[in-house]
């Protein structure tokens, strides 16, 4: 058991929409990604998601509005619900979701990340 | 659907050792504690936990190590280990745990809180 430093995992990538995973609980996968510009519309049929800001900012698009989050931010994204996450500049991004999540949803496309690394 | 900012969830309470679901997702609680003192030796036989510091610093004491967390480090202790939150000065934590979690795990006390208020 030891403690996991946010900078430090955040300083071994550099890529964007490429989540890695830094934690697991019950079924639950905390991981960290980068994004900027702008990812696929896609849903999760049965898993809610989590996003924090720890670095930057970036829109989060619904189909009827759109939110911005800043660092110190939280969205919970319910099941079902469509998405695309919009960053103009890199943003440094805290996610948690159950293992089963797939990052594009419904919508395989070449961003889609099978498997993910663990850091 | 709105955003959670976590500073302004923190200026709603003042009080330690007494934590506030901010969200759910997927059966687990999003909570905010505020941790000063030493709390009690306990486990969870079910749970898994996660803190996140979100200001100042903690020590996470084990039977057989200590680790100290500063802002922006995770720990995540497992079911079935024992632990004991001891914060020198006032601490901000922001936990992911199941919803079934209750603070004091096995140790029922007076720092017991069943019923945990969310904001």
């Amino acid at each position: 058991m030891e403690k996991i430093n946010l900078a430090a995992k955040l300083s071994l990538f550099s890529d964007y929409f490429n989540p890695r995973i830094i934690g697991e609980l019950n079924g639950q996968h905390v991981k960290l990604a980068k994004f900027q510009g702008e990812f696929v519309w896609h849903k999760h049929d049965h898993e809610d998601e989590l996003f924090l800001v720890l670095e930057g900012e970036f829109n989060m698009e619904f189909r009827y509005k759109t939110i911005t989050l800043r660092k110190d931010e939280i969205i919970i994204v319910p099941k079902g619900v469509e998405h695309r996450p919009v960053a103009e500049k890199e943003v440094s991004i805290l996610m948690f979701e159950p293992v089963s999540t797939l990052n594009t949803g419904d919508a395989k496309s070449e961003l889609t990340r099978e498997k993910l690394e663990k850091i």
